[in-house]
């Protein structure tokens, strides 16, 4: 037999799998319009002020995006009240997950995430060789004791998904104070708040987390651009950490990872405060919504500070995700997660609200 | 003394060092106008097909890109004559080299390159824990023997840039014969041909290096959209090779990692046969122009099918990079690769040619 030529970490790989694209299911069902209600995607954008701005860069594009992203950096720097050395931009929060992996791990390291979490913190980790130990919610919150009785020598990185993908709950404050007084300094937090805000208005969960980084400089506070400022199809996530890692991760990092039409139209959004203020409210009332329609029924569901609700709709959700399909409607079904009863919506327009609720009646009726 | 947190490979990597931002520059010399020609840009594009579709995309961005990038796929493979199982896209040229290194490299592995050539092959090698040896050119040609006596058990990876970056030769018919002819089956030889369309005209090119992947099945073609393109800004790549090794390279690279711009971009430029031309003929005058000095100079200079040249200018080229940048000209010196007196500069419109060689003359006879 031949040498194998592939990295040994891939015979056991197993990759994220997407959706299918939404072109193909209109055909196959023969639709003419489909609401995807399955990714998270801010219905209600993009940022005004972000298509401006890239529509004025298009004629630049025969030119490489500037390799360290320095004005955008200086913009968030200033935004965050920290230094431009204390943030790495990446190709959306997903390519930052990958370059946390490739900073940080060896083989035989060790990850500890909640179970449910963003699938990519394990993806990412099993290519590098390390082990993720998924700690499962109890009683819709993060089991943090179990957390700090999982470390052991091994254990390189620590994931919180605050507000959680794809539960919606979050690590509150006084959750955070506990694992903080109890997880080694040596060990790196990562704080992954790509809906952070969604979640700021709540008196309950930790807005300044990234103030952490100066007394504990193992500390990495992950952001997106995809959420609450609609740009998710030109990718762009950064993260706030100390210097020494920022360091790290920008040596590790591709020099040109970051396009230029993202950089600019970040640069935008992160002006364009009434978008952001219209999209939060916009967002608080499908949330209510979608709250009202799973309490109404007595589905059991958790809380959201996020853009999305997660619910047990009592029926096994491939079928349901299936019938939804089949009358243009894609939402996330939980057995992807092992939660075979439970289901991922993200809000919408009132419009696209409703339509969500006639067709699952239809479908849990039928 | 803690931990060491990072990866361990980190504590002798050398990451790669783009140049300074253009406006940095502008500000410390106090120049209006500045010309780069250190890039090997597209002077000429972009691609006005590739920027009418990403104007009339933009107000999706608030949707992520699709995942597969069916559409573009699709594309590609009916242009090359190949399925859409052989393509491969990604998040620029420099985006595919890494998920080569993480679909095939462990530690210990070993990659052979020519020297000079692609500083990320060597880069992303190191990360990987892989060994990188730099194989000389010797009379302006791969020295494909050493190439082959350079092979061990441990080699998996083989790359050849042609043309190559940065001296701008190729790997012709005849050279590549002998090349396949002497490396075992089972490495992977990768043909980075993202300077292609330039040398296309040529006899000696080879030109259809992508029907190997039938007869050789480890072999990647990788190729680019910022070059002949002139679309660098939205960074788009891709490769085509076997399904096998399509596969295993799809499951590593990023799920989320082509943007939605950079797909219909590319989908677009790809039908701009009108703009194709014509950047192939305005870079062709601009290479004679530059050819033509550095002959009439007598400096010795690699004969370029790609769209820059590689030259000797007998002085170091880090004073020369400084002065010309004074003036408001910035170039690739060649100190950078260990070749002191060389230069690298990439083709432009005739003023930028006539205001490059006129301030190369003024740095030189001061």
């Amino acid at each position: 037999m031949s040498k194998n030529i592939f990295r040994k970490q891939l015979a056991t790989f197993k990759s994220y799998v997407p959706g299918k694209p939404i072109e193909e299911v209109k055909r196959e069902y023969g639709l003419d319009e489909i609401q995807k209600l399955a990714s998270n995607e801010n219905q209600f954008g993009p940022s005004p002020l972000a298509i401006e701005a890239i529509r004025e860069e298009i004629d630049k594009i025969n030119f490489y995006p500037e390799a360290t992203a320095v004005d955008l950096v200086k913009d968030l720097a200033s935004y965050l009240n920290v230094k431009p050395e204390n943030v790495v931009v990446g190709n959306g929060g997903e390519g930052l997950i990958w370059v946390i992996a490739m900073t940080f791990l060896n083989e035989g390291d060790e990850i500890l995430a909640a179970d449910p979490s963003f699938d990519i913190y394990k993806i990412s980790g099993d290519l590098m060789g390390a082990k993720t130990i998924k700690i499962p919610f109890v009683h819709k919150k993060f089991d943090f004791k179990s957390f700090v009785s999982n470390i052991t020598e091994n254990t390189k990185l620590i994931y919180v998904c605050s507000p959680n993908n794809p539960t919606g709950n979050i690590a509150s404050k006084e959750e955070m104070d506990y694992l903080l007084a109890n997880i080694p300094d040596d060990v790196v937090l990562i704080l992954d708040e790509a809906y952070y805000e969604f979640a700021e208005e709540f008196d309950e969960y930790p807005s300044e987390n990234i103030k952490l980084i100066a007394s504990r400089p193992n500390t990495i506070i992950l952001r997106s651009f995809s959420k609450i400022y609609g740009i998710a199809g030109v990718r762009l996530g950064y993260v706030v950490t100390s210097e020494a890692l920022a360091a790290e991760m920008n040596k590790v990092r591709q020099t040109l990872g970051v396009n230029r039409l993202a950089q600019v139209g970040a640069r935008a959004a992160l002006k364009d405060e009434a978008y952001k203020k219209y999209a939060v409210e916009e967002n608080r009332k499908a949330i209510d919504a979608l709250e009202g329609y799973f309490a109404s029924k007595g589905f059991d569901y958790f809380k959201s500070y996020s853009n999305f609700v997660w619910a047990n709709i009592n029926t096994h959700s491939k079928a349901v995700f299936e019938e939804l399909q089949k009358r243009g409607i894609i939402i996330r079904p939980g057995f992807l997660w092992g939660w075979d009863n439970w289901i991922r919506v993200n809000t919408g327009t009132d419009r696209q609200m409703k339509l969500f609720i006639e067709k699952l009646e239809e479908v849990l009726n039928n």
